[in-house]
């Protein structure tokens, strides 16, 4: 079966690429807005369930216990950019919980923002596992870990008690099985488990509605939608796709990227949940097709229609500067 | 029509993402050796075709006026890393002409290569046009328009002496139109054209074999290969693919990747052009799918085929070094 694009990249007159992919837009009660290509495919998420994975934070009281402000939570969920301020914020979860950075189990990596990097180099310091753009989500684990008076070594494994708490949230929020056959392992290294993008919009419906939840959990997935919609940039960070697009729309609409062309989005005030997958794992394509579904299912005044505008069509510009193509969904999209 | 699967990306046992495309195999008599998906449809070959754009440096006498070197000539074929060599050789060419550093048009960027990027922040400057990965190319078009006795400002434009000569012998070695209405401009803001995979597959032939070309285009071709089979390190870099491929398999094949996911190739032997492109763009797909190719026309001893297994199914690693999943051709492929 063959799925449609979802994005093209054109260069002058001609499209030199084109991204196929599958997308569904469904409502809390599994009703189908819009389905697009092979939605039952099982898929890996990759970090677009950041949101999911961090409810047992909340829900087990840890992140009260140790004090995690509205940005700690928002950080807690992101794909950071490894920007200072979200380097600090890992480090100040960390410390809240009685820990440093050497419990991280998520690995170093340069940051993903390059000034951030380059200034880094230019200081002649290596970056540490706080630079990793999971080091939020890490240090919500290890809170988490704490939390449940459990030791954080090893809590990227299958078995230990935070993954489990991960899992159970997974398997209940978006109604899949989470299947150690469709387990694989994450950049990061915590499992990620391939499930259906039925199943992931439908936990993102959920998320963003409450509905299907129950009472503190649905408490706990509120909290999360405010923290990021009040903190945007700890989500993402500069320039990035998620951060540009919660910083125009606010709590109108709850998005995360995740790795390999995976995007998930819940539209709170329509109660709509939205996952899709580029086949073909490109970002580039999974941001303009999340663009265009925003733009055809959330209404918008026209203001912020025009500042929508470039989210939904990216143009390319060479190293001169020039103009030389455009990421954009096809007209039929 | 849907183009065939050319490459599948792998987490744990699950295949997590595809990469569809097509790719012929041509000899130099344009009789079809293997052919997959539309190789009709005009795509643009980008920096694969460089050393059919360099021909005109050497059919002019330019090369030699300005005694450039075997690896000054590989380097005007690359698509390099942007490593210090690579830099320092750019400059001698430009020299040699009686120019520098400011004549190229390319724009500047940071070393594709991350250890050489990081050098050059540590050091506290900043990146220069020679660092762009096309440096070589352009300091081969400076040469060739000093070599023709005309200005090398605007050497990058449609209508400057350079690239009316490239064009020509892009049109005369492919046999195919390069129209202004299937122009787009390149990264390094030169023209690309976009052309059919078929008759980027033939100019690859006759570019390996010098069948159909001229006496004078045939040696200049059989100069550009044998520079490039001795000096794999300056047409591409550390760890680089092209570089990779050469450095094992020698003169016998001559291997160049364009952006967008497009690869050719020519295999001198056999008498064998080949050219790929994957639909999405991805330069991981169209590595392994060109590799997939070459292994199996290619005949190799068992020490060489023990060596170039790495090149045909790469190992995804995460950032704690866990190996998590591969890219590879797929099993019908």
């Amino acid at each position: 079966m063959e799925n449609p694009v979802l994005a093209e990249v054109t260069r002058g007159n001609t499209v030199e690429s084109r991204h196929r992919g599958s997308a569904i837009v469904i409502d809390a009660d599994g009703g189908v807005v819009f389905s697009a290509g092979d939605v039952e495919r099982p898929v890996f998420p990759r970090s677009a369930v950041k949101a999911i994975q961090a409810l047992p934070l909340l829900e087990s009281g840890a992140a009260d216990r140790y004090g995690l402000t509205e940005a700690e939570i928002a950080l807690a969920v992101s794909s950071h950019s490894g920007e200072p301020l979200h380097a600090e914020t890992s480090l100040s979860m960390l410390r809240k919980a009685g820990r440093d950075a050497g419990c991280l189990e998520c690995g170093a990596h340069w940051p993903m923002n390059e000034a951030a990097a380059r200034a880094l180099a230019k200081s002649g310091r290596e970056p540490s596992a706080l630079n990793n753009n999971c080091s939020g989500k890490h240090a919500g684990f290890v809170c988490l870990s704490c939390g449940l008076d459990a030791d954080p070594a090893g809590y990227v494994k299958p078995g230990h008690a935070v993954q489990q708490a991960v899992r159970g949230a997974l398997e209940e929020v978006t109604g899949a099985a989470h299947s150690s056959e469709r387990m694989g392992i994450d950049g990061c290294s915590i499992p990620s488990y391939a499930v259906p993008l039925r199943a992931l919009a439908l936990g993102f419906a959920r998320l963003g509605s409450g509905r299907g939840l129950g009472p503190a959990r649905a408490r706990a997935a509120a909290r999360i939608r405010a923290a990021v919609a009040a903190h945007p940039f700890m989500v993402a960070g500069t320039d990035r796709f998620d951060t540009r697009l919660m910083s125009l729309l606010g709590a109108r609409a709850f998005t995360k990227t995740g790795a390999e062309g995976v995007y998930c989005a819940a539209l709170p005030e329509l109660g709509y949940g939205i996952a899709l997958k580029c086949d073909d794992g490109a970002g580039r394509a999974a941001e303009v097709a999340l663009a265009a579904l925003l733009g055809r299912f959330l209404p918008m005044d026209e203001p912020t229609q025009v500042d929508f505008a470039p989210l939904r069509e990216a143009v390319l510009k060479n190293w001169n500067g020039i103009e030389v193509g455009q990421v954009r969904a096809p007209a039929a999209g």
